[in-house]
């Protein structure tokens, strides 16, 4: 059982309102059958790393915008926190409520509005399941911008009121240029329609941009308009075994340039992250023996040329000594026939089976024991440095100490695990990471958000008056605080 | 001489004070010699396409953030209205004083503060010029994410200032994603450091989101971080003539699929742009008798690849007849000797004599007379059917009606002439322009900004709600309305 974050973090809960009948009554007219109270409420209140947990006692469960902005409009009225959620797979404790917050889910949001074939805009609700909006977009000849671990669960509202990163932004770009609309409720229940679906709309301020990875502290997002790319005809994958990180590094310069503009992916992993999967879940790996490990991924318009380009670029790293051993999976046999000469094993792995080895480490680790998680952007040449140091300074007192990311975008995710949480061994990495991330005008939440767990280190990443300013949007948009409190701002002083 | 913007379009003064002689001893004394008065201000009063004319008598060129700290102090102190100004480039009257509003010009602030090779992340003052940077980018193997045809006088921070789109944004984004940081200096005077260069920081509200797009408004930007991709090893470019605008839609939806990540442009022109340059400009032209032209760029890593594609993309589009004729530059020999067989005509054209044609087409509308101009974002299907629409309206009471634009983004330039100005023509066209594009959901302004020409259309692309929303970020931010009055939001009703 999850201590209870109140307890564990010593909050003081805010005075809102306390949720009673008459307000579930209300909520039953309102909604019927779609409000959830009693056991059923338990898996809402608890994160997915199982981390932190609220004592929520109420979930709604809207499916119009109409119905959002009137449980928002009760809600202010009646002085009622509210936590927005949407799959509950945030990593930063900003999904589940502190104290008794009323859960407003976006499970029964998940309607596609439309999608245009010539422009490859796709408008649609915002509970809809990354991975099945991808699928429902594949057969039509485009995919999804964005793609990440959670895609099986993560709603697209969540994805979008996160800012969320993942594995193509490479390169597709942040959704900070692929999201072209948004309809939001403000805390006071009123619909702000910015769910334009152009291109290009340069009429006045773009206020949607300051709900994109507010996490639902400003307001609850209730529809997108996202502009998605074509599907690429040619994917493939190379996993790859580095014997430092400054071969990792170099082997990026030089695939940045050999693959050009049909590098999608440049994910390493250590190999501890690697022990882990193999460990945890059983994985088994094409290659051994490195330190360090590459996945590199390319999409493109035409397979020939996109296979003599990685083929170029894999006879170069190994002639040159940046890669000694590795694997490749395409859709076609050539490649791997040409390949043989060039590495030691090569055996058929799917696309799917080496992306496993990447995109399940944070399941891996939740398996070997509690979670310290850290999601750093550094430059790319020092982002190891914060792994090695972390190792030495806390020794025998972590578990393990594992780095792997996004290494293109220059994001590290550090992980630390124990047998189980310990204020003491919290107090050794923190703020230890934080000051060590400052010192490189780094970002101490690249891509995860600051939630819950990391509100109180914005000023790491933030100048004071930046944090002054966003309190002022706050009080203009949430004035009685009523949208996700005690996440994302740091408590008052 | 053009008539005062302020009696031209009947605006009434803000309650402002007005700058004096006291004034300006405080500007020597702060900025010697970087005070301008007298004659020397006219230019600065003047927009580009010579349509709007203010009052000013105060020109101030700060070097420096703490200047222009120093003067936004004073003039909220003193309530004097300031209007920022960058390469005075823009095309809605947005950066030329409506009264006599002192200028605030970046053209001394010009200043690169850093590039990293390893990330592409470029770092300068607000008041460098597009091109130099660009020029500064291709010598370390770089380019600007954006392009435009006022590049050679533009300034960084206005193209941020009013969310510039351009020649480039089909294939690497609005600098919604590329601009990585922003330093602002607000109404009052305080600096706001947002200058992060980061690829990826999700530590709060993005706050510099605020500002991009929001024309001088909000606050001054001072300095600007911005992520810059690769110069591309091949470019190649293909003018082609059309039979209908039809077979110009057929011609995109061919080439993305078949260029698909080598597509960085796709323009189109109508013929009468194409006299228009020819007549005015003296530019001659590859191919001519089509009533449509599209300009198709490819930017590659690979010569031989990015050729095979264009190639292929040709043939299939002249086999299937929806180009009839056409011209390729490459600095490949080779593949205009493949394509002898292909096109009627074929000469030494060079990329930069073909991007000419489309880019000074704004250019040779100057010299037609005065020029309504309209920048329209619409579904591609429906985009030229404005410029019909309107050109059979206008009847003889136009000198030309013109349309061409970013196909890509589905932005249309609509350009409509006449000897001179004059109210009734601008009757007959709005709010007709505004009515039509309304009942398509498009957007009024595309990229060109609201600035002071447009302002007061916003209702037809953003719902009441939206814009009563913008005028308190302004109000929060600019509590006396100091910076650029009478742009972007509409006149109090």
């Amino acid at each position: 059982e999850v201590v209870p974050t109140c307890e564990r973090y010593a909050v003081r809960r805010l005075p809102f309102a306390r949720p009673g009948d008459r307000d579930v009554a209300f909520f039953e007219r309102l909604m019927p059958g779609r409000v959830v109270t009693g056991e059923e409420v338990k898996p809402f209140n608890v994160d997915w790393l199982k981390s932190v947990r609220g004592c929520s006692q109420l979930v709604l469960k809207p499916q119009t915008t109409a119905e959002v902005s009137q449980v928002l409009r009760y809600c202010h009225e009646r002085n009622l926190a509210v936590n927005p959620q949407g799959g509950n797979t945030g990593l930063v404790g900003g999904s589940v409520p502190v104290f008794d917050e009323i859960i407003l889910s976006t499970a029964l949001m998940n309607q596609i509005i439309s999608f245009n074939r010539v422009s490859g805009i796709l408008v649609c609700q915002a509970g809809c399941v990354l991975e099945r909006l991808n699928e429902y977009l594949e057969e039509q000849g485009f995919i999804m911008p964005l793609d990440l671990g959670a895609k099986g669960s993560c709603h697209i509202g969540g994805n979008v009121a996160t800012n969320a990163g993942g594995l193509r932004l490479l390169r597709y770009g942040s959704l900070r240029g692929t999201v072209l609309g948004l309809e939001v409720v403000l805390a006071d229940g009123s619909a702000l329609d910015c769910l334009g679906s152009l291109r290009k709309d340069n009429t006045g301020y773009d206020l949607k941009q300051l709900f994109i990875g507010s996490e639902g502290t400003l307001g609850v997002i209730t529809a997108v308009s996202i502009l998605c790319p074509q599907k690429p005809k040619a994917v493939n994958l190379a996993f790859l075994g580095c014997q430092s990180f400054a071969k990792v590094l170099e082997t990026f310069t030089t695939c940045r340039v050999m693959l050009g503009e049909i590098l999608s992916a440049y994910e390493f992993m250590d190999e501890k992250c690697m022990e882990l999967v193999e460990g945890h879940l059983k994985l088994s790996r094409p290659v051994t023996g490195s330190p360090f490990y590459v996945l590199i991924e390319t999409s493109g318009s035409n397979s020939t040329h996109d296979e003599e380009k990685l083929n170029n670029f894999l006879e170069q790293a190994t002639a040159s000594g940046l890669v000694i051993d590795g694997t490749v999976a395409t859709d076609n046999k050539k490649i791997q026939a040409k390949l043989l000469g060039l590495f030691v094993f090569l055996c058929s792995w799917t696309a799917q089976m080496l992306w496993s080895l990447r995109e399940r480490i944070t399941e891996a680790l939740t398996h070997d024991g509690y979670v310290y998680k850290y999601d750093i952007s550094l430059p790319v040449a020092k982002l190891y440095d914060l792994v090695t140091d972390m190792r030495a300074r806390l020794g025998h007192s972590a578990k393990n100490v594992v780095g792997y990311g996004h290494l293109g975008d220059g994001n590290l995710h550090l992980n630390i695990t124990a047998e189980s949480y310990s204020h003491s061994l919290l107090d050794a990495i923190e703020p230890f990471v934080y000051e060590w991330t400052a010192r490189c005008s780094g970002s101490v939440s690249a891509e995860h958000g600051l939630g819950f767990k990391k509100k109180q280190f914005i000023e790491y990443s933030k100048p004071r008056e930046a944090v002054a300013l966003m309190r002022r949007f706050k009080a203009m948009l949430d004035p009685k605080g009523i949208l996700n409190p005690y996440k994302t701002l740091p408590s008052a002083p």
